[in-house]
């Protein structure tokens, strides 16, 4: 048996377990990860992992070595059924909760007022920042803030995606178009995460199963492997169907629907907001806002966007809510430790 | 913020967090467990629940001062979406992850061969005991034993119901029928939990709704409250549709179909069949087996029963597993800590 000690932390509507990198290191994390969670059984019953997409999560995090950075941290989708963890993408709920999580493990200082959280995600070089407010230089243990899809309170933490565009594949547009047919209309952008985002309007109202079968499409089309689950995000942009909303977004994750909306999702959804003839861009009849509020199934969820004179997205904000759950000492059944040699 | 020691099992096809019952003491334990749990938000995202009833539960667990008897435990199915906790069941994957857990802590001392932990659960009165084998006085940490419904390995345990009729109402056949018409025949007992099992050769394959509105009457038709979603357990039983099967059953549990079998509804299948003209006696064809196999949705659950020369049942004995998941420190999120106040 081989113990790892963890820290479980909500960030805004997801739960990720928090470990220190260097606990991990000397083997394949991967394997520990998955077996930590129970992920070989579709339930997780055997492991600490909740059985959802927004529950099956992990991140390493370790002190960054690089200037003007404070935190590495490299994020893990880990199975439901399958024993094994992708390691393709981002999670900006994770990282709302690693801003906190790195004040309240000692790994930065908080400021007297207001600490900012500088962090690079190591899976696609995203750079993100935290923002949390730490008066008289006090980390937080618990708030108020609430975010659509999670009704209890936490820590406020504004999240900043900073220069999201090209995160995975290096350019904004992959397809070098602002519309893509497959054949239903869809922009594939790539920004914070890829993300094929499909035009509700034209498209209705798919099923998930449907959704599912386009993201296979889009993969193929913006050169990803198609092996990751968790990438391209997918989904259905369009129209407000609420007065209270600027778009009206329905998406799908690890090949179930959001109860929500993914913070990479959004970001993505954001910088097509940009791309003259995309889905986003004709739904918002042209307008490029600095606010954006996207209707989710849990409610809006609002976005705050940074463009440069030159139109190119400098940084996505959001308001988004973390705590601490439990720290926890986790008993990993690995079936052969020789595994865990380097 | 109020810190909280726990240790996260896994008990058969359930995931448990047991605690200290002193460690609760002085206050309302079901504020704090479902604060724990995130009980208010159906995901229970801001809390260590797993928002499915197999995977939100939790007992307070002492050493007991009866004779005979070496750990009480008092059980707590936590609400999902509803900010409360149901006291007035008992839960048989708990008692595994118990007798497991009793040794782990040092609760009891582990005997040279085998140790068997003598438990009784204070919701119900029931008495149960876990064997468990612990050769050379060493209590294992995990083990290969697997149970339908959950493919990892754990510690063998053998977990005994022992007198198990009447644990709640008193009687067996709280109605003094074999057989109720609500108006679809339904045998209702109490034997490990109480029980309303569905004739499926007469009644075909109801919904789970129609499952739910049939607890409802058999619950005012036994005397139960009703209040609580727990009991009666209701399912479907009837003539196997498996030859590797002496029945077939169909449970809902917490509202939802249960992925296997409760054990305590088990038990009251085991009872049920001792009982003259009930569903479960003439589904077997008149037979009293001293093995009976439930074919549930998981696969085969085996029941050894140990009926008295009157026809009574002594025991019901089942081959289950556990294993420690995590041993944590959870931050309880509670609004005023005059609630803790006693």
């Amino acid at each position: 048996m081989r113990y790892l000690r963890g820290t479980w932390m909500r960030g805004g509507t997801s739960k990720c377990w928090l470990f220190d990198a260097e606990d991990l290191a000397g083997g394949d994390p991967g394997e520990v990860l998955a077996a930590a969670f129970g992920a070989g059984d579709p339930r997780q019953i055997d492991g600490v992992g909740g059985a959802t997409s927004t529950t099956s999560k992990a991140a390493l995090v370790r002190r960054s070595g690089a200037p003007g950075i404070d935190v590495d941290y490299r994020f893990a989708q880990v199975g439901i059924g399958a024993r094994r963890v992708e390691w393709g993408s981002n999670c900006g709920n994770c990282a709302t909760a690693i801003g906190l999580y790195a004040l309240l493990t000692g790994l930065i200082e908080p400021e007297r007022d207001r600490t900012t959280v500088r962090m690079r995600n190591t899976n696609t070089g995203t750079l993100l920042a935290a923002g949390i407010a730490t008066p008289g230089g006090v980390v937080p243990e618990t708030g108020t803030a609430v975010v659509p899809g999670a009704g209890d309170g936490g820590v406020p933490v504004e999240l900043a995606f900073l220069d999201p565009s090209g995160s995975t594949t290096g350019v904004l547009s992959p397809t070098g178009r602002p519309l893509d047919r497959l054949p239903v209309p869809a922009t594939l952008v790539d920004a914070g995460a890829p993300a094929a985002l499909i035009d509700a309007d034209a498209a209705g109202d798919l099923t998930v199963d449907e959704l599912i079968a386009l993201r296979r499409k889009a993969a193929v089309v913006m050169g990803l492997s198609g092996a990751d689950d968790a990438i391209p995000k997918t989904g259905l942009v369009g129209r407000p169907r609420d007065p209270g909303h600027d778009l009206h977004v329905r998406m799908v994750s690890m090949l179930a629907p959001h109860p929500a909306v993914g913070l990479t999702s959004a970001v993505a959804i954001t910088a097509a907001a940009g791309v003259e003839g995309s889905v986003v861009h004709r739904a918002l009849g042209g307008r490029v806002p600095g606010v954006l509020r996207l209707g989710t199934p849990a409610g809006v969820v609002t976005v705050r966007a940074e463009w440069d004179s030159g139109g190119r997205l400098r940084a996505v904000r959001l308001d988004r809510a973390a705590r601490r759950i439990a720290v926890a000492e986790i008993s990993v059944p690995l079936t052969e430790d020789v595994a865990l040699a380097s």
